[in-house]
């Protein structure tokens, strides 16, 4: 049998967590099983380059296709790609909070009992009489005996389960129950059986599942999806006016979403090797249009100001009615939402911050939207910055999602010239969100835009520039070593999409500021959320005035924080309590009708010239 | 507009109940919207011939198509066909017990606020703000601001209503709740809804259902069909087998009485105009062999001693997981079931009774199989006879179920042939179920059949005998007086089959009398429930030793009492709580267990010679 082995694990501002693994299992899925999600975008199939880590200890020798994923200076810092290191020997992890999303969770949960778990389901033994030929009882009615107290909740697969195994003349049944809050028995079967329950993410984007271990909080498995709505429109708003302007539009949209998850759901069931009938309960997020969407309501109020949803508070509904491959009598709650375009994702991202009671923090979750929440010891003000999609590459010429072929940095070189960095070993595709944030900030480095965001003639000089449909436009990959024998390019109009998108994620942010009465210099924590965070060079992002200028070092990025505060509340019902209590004291602020907004937002649009 | 006018029923040993119809309304019609059951198989077309009345008062003349229906001597006498018959003014109606099923529930309804009806479901005028344009508060809020206290458990359809008429700037309004025990709201639209219930009682043979309005109890539709899981099996010991030999047997047994059971109500939705939402509630009573198919559970059990299932108690089951057409959210309760084969049909007919609990009775429920339950000043003794389907004309070589071409009475005319009466119009097709029984008795009172049930030499000189392939043969109807061109004949396997039909259920009655320790000349009340019990001579039935020999007066034919148990269930929590009670009282009696049964049974084979 293999060794067991000691992985610790080491972030700059936290304290370090120690967990034990075999020698010989690879480190991505030993960090994973630790309960810590992990930020690759490909899962660990070592393709998307993104679960870099630093390394003191015990590992196997760098093979030549992990080296390819690294820059010559990660290689020597003894940067490795987690999910192609095979751990040999005790092993020091030290995590870049700025690379690596880190879930709140499993720091707490290594350190000490964390306080937010309560166990809502715990096995329970039982022993029942065997059925006697002379005096019948039946299965239910002896169960039932066995388990005083308790309301049997069982489904009907489950009775013929046991009824399969309750023989006449055998004397008697030595049976394990999930006894769920010590109020009500689900399951019953012959051996330890597992609870599970499901957190659920869904983006407009993407769709974000996980899949935990209701009686350890342990984590069993992961699954990311595109959301195929988008075939009715990559922004929200198009997929509103479908519901609008077509009958079944709903009811498709509905399916489409329905069946999105079942699948994902469906390949986590096959990869644990769990059946439907143990998912007992799941816990919802995501932006108020989505969750009107999933439960087939209609969506028409997000299509006219006032903006309003028919529902914001928290909301139960069963499952069965869904038609979702979890046990018949499964409950899904829905987080509460903020209000307006602010959703469940932005309760549970908060509800995901150690600190929001105490803190004075601002939180910026980047999507196809970018949601605000500033706090203030407490009370909390919420926005939602209509800032397109642009920071995910919607809108942008050669704008893509980060992957396979995507430049994900960008960097002036010492010449003045333009460097990238590639994610996979594909020729260039396109740039994902982080890289266009930082060609707009190399640009401005090196005075080929001006503070108007155009084109100036130094750019011409120094870079490849030619005259396109969109404007003046940058050639940043020729024809010929590209993905599609086109130029990757960056243009005038490009440039423009990044202006309008980051002078409205800015205004809003300005917007809160002012509501909750906070200076920037007085913020704490500056948390970045959404998988676009994990990449973004912050130093860029206040370069060119998306966030304002704080000290670095005050920021952090939480990855998918939402999806980490609905696992939390799958967990605790205090934590589900903790949800609501963040909907008591959030001010949602509507950006359309706030008085200075329209001036504000024409001064964020060009690029501040004391940051140069 | 037509004049009101007053309907007095009466009947032999109740109250009289009155209740108002307008002039020119069908009687048939009058008496069920008063919410009493009417017994015509044909639910009032007109074919039956089974809704028969004596009446006095303002009534239509009679027609030759009625005629046809009534012996001479009914006709005299003022017999009419209720569904024939229009109101012309203040009537008076004599119900006969013996030929129509009075439920208890009309009685107590008309009479004095029935003790058992405590209104469920209220409707409550509810006022909202309308849409604010700077504070928009979403729908589902301001409903649950405006309801105070109350659960709000709305589906999305009808959130989805609310919200098309929820439009902006509309000052207020004004909204109809339906609330569920002064503790949840189910349902909320612009005008008053009905909420509704549902009645259902499985059998093996035919399935019953009945719709009610939950707010007044009222009866809105009714619906009849054979079983179709007949394929598998008239009987239900060849279903279970079924089951146990194919693998999908019990998923296909269980679809096809769902789909059944959904025509069913569909049917009753079109009628009453109701949508599906609009069922809120569904009480199910059937034998426990039914009860498993409905649910899916594995009926195995039944195939061998000691004949349990999986459950007996009463069982809450959300009805979103069956697919049929009610409100997501409905729940279906069924009701507790005795054991063995006596089931939730047998409680709820105990509970349709008025004097369950104070007087000494014998109720005799006869389908497929006969059950049979002694009530002695409250307990309750209980038993499943084996009768087999004789009695329901299978197993008969004539036989068939009460219908058009069916011969439902027999008797002796004064030359000592035998007379019969035939349902509806076509040529004589077979034997239902009565008149099996009146053939019998007929064949005893002219002596053409001995104590042990030969047929006697004096039969070959009076009746047209011959001989068959199932021994001597009486030709009843002659080939080319019949329907199908072969003649309706009773042979000498045919009255073997009612002596092991009569025995078995008879030994039950014994054998639960004994156990009461009650005589028969004890017994207040003998209570004869089931469709056929509607039809039935019960001179005939005691003159077969079918029942013992008790005063004819005691008995009372209740229809179908299962249903109205059901019904009584579904309206009163109280009569939920009766139902436990019965089933905690009752004394389940395996009689395949009990040691005098052999020699109980082969005493009552024969026919008693002291009852000729
Ligand atoms: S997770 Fe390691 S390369 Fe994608
Ligand atoms: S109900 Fe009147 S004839 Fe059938």
């Amino acid at each position: 049998m293999a060794e067991r082995t000691k992985i610790t694990l080491k972030s700059p501002d936290r304290p370090p967590m120690e967990f034990w693994t075999l020698a010989g299992k690879n480190l991505w899925d030993s960090i994973m099983t630790s309960g810590m999600v992990s930020p690759g975008a490909c899962g660990g199939k070592g393709n998307c380059g993104q679960c870099k880590v630093k390394l003191e200890g015990e590992i196997d020798e760098i093979s030549d296709s992990e080296r390819q994923y690294l820059l010559p200076e990660e290689l020597r810092t003894g940067t490795r790609l987690a999910c192609f290191c095979r751990v040999k020997g005790p092993l020091t992890v030290y995590l870049d909070p700025l690379a690596l999303a880190i879930q709140d969770q499993a720091w707490l949960k290594s350190d000490s009992p964390p306080v937010a778990f309560s166990a809502p389901v715990k096995n329970r033994q039982v022993l029942i009489p065997g059925m006697e030929k002379d005096s019948p009882v039946p299965l239910l009615t002896r169960l039932a005996r066995a388990l005083p107290g308790l309301k049997l909740e069982l489904t009907v697969d489950n009775l013929n389960q046991l009824a399969q195994i309750d023989r006449i003349g055998r004397p008697a049944l030595e049976l394990q129950a999930l006894v769920f809050k010590e109020q009500a028995v689900k399951y019953i079967g012959r051996k330890r059986e597992k609870a599970c329950g499901l957190a659920l993410d869904i983006g407009s984007t993407s769709l974000f599942a996980v899949m935990l271990n209701l009686e350890d909080g342990q984590h069993l498995a992961i699954s990311t999806k595109p959301n195929m709505q988008r075939v009715y429109g990559a922004d929200i708003l198009s997929r509103v006016l479908h519901c609008l302007e077509n009958p079944d539009g709903l009811e498709r949209l509905q399916q489409i979403l329905l069946n999105n998850l079942s699948s994902m759901i469906e390949e986590m069931l096959e990869e644990t090797g769990t059946s439907p009938e143990h998912i007992y309960y799941l816990v919802l997020v995501g932006n108020p249009v989505m969750l009107h969407f999933f439960l087939g309501l209609n969506p028409a109020g997000f299509a006219q100001a006032p903006y309003a949803g028919i529902f914001c508070d928290e909301f139960t509904y069963p499952a069965a009615g869904l038609g979702l491959p979890v046990n018949p009598e499964a409950e899904i709650l829905l987080l509460p939402q903020v209000g307006g375009f602010v959703g469940a994702d932005t309760v549970a991202a908060v509800l995901s911050l150690p600190d929001w009671r105490s803190s004075r923090f601002l939180l910026v979750d980047i999507g196809t939207n970018g949601e605000v929440v500033v706090g203030n010891r407490g009370k909390l003000w919420a926005a939602s910055a209509a800032a397109g999609p642009a920071f995910e590459g919607g809108g942008i010429s050669s704008g893509m999602i980060a992957g396979d072929g995507a430049i994900d940095k960008i960097c002036l070189n010492p010449e003045g010239g333009l460097e990238y960095n590639l994610i996979g070993d594909s020729p260039a595709r396109g740039l994902c969100g982080s890289a266009i944030i930082d060609i707009i900030a190399s640009l401005r480095q090196g005075a080929y835009i001006d503070s108007n965001g155009i084109i100036t003639e130094l750019a011409g000089e120094k870079l490849r520039v030619r005259q396109g449909e969109r404007g003046a436009e940058i050639i940043l990959v020729e024809e010929n070593e590209s993905f599609r024998g086109a130029p990757v390019v960056f243009n005038q109009e490009d440039i423009r999409q990044v202006q309008l998108a980051k002078a409205a994620l800015r205004t809003a942010i300005d917007v809160l500021m002012k509501e909750a009465g906070l200076e920037y210099k007085k913020l704490e924590k500056v948390y970045l959320a959404g998988a676009f965070g994990n990449y973004l060079n912050p130093h860029n992002a206040i370069d060119i005035g998306m966030i304002p200028p704080i000290k670095t070092e005050t920021i952090r990025n939480i990855g998918n924080a939402a999806a980490a505060g609905a696992i939390a509340a799958l967990l605790s019902p205090d934590k589900q309590r903790e949800a609501r209590e963040i909907k008591e004291q959030v001010h949602y602020v509507e950006l359309a009708l706030y008085p200075d907004f329209q001036s504000l937002y024409l001064n964020n649009l060009n690029f501040d010239p004391a940051a140069k």
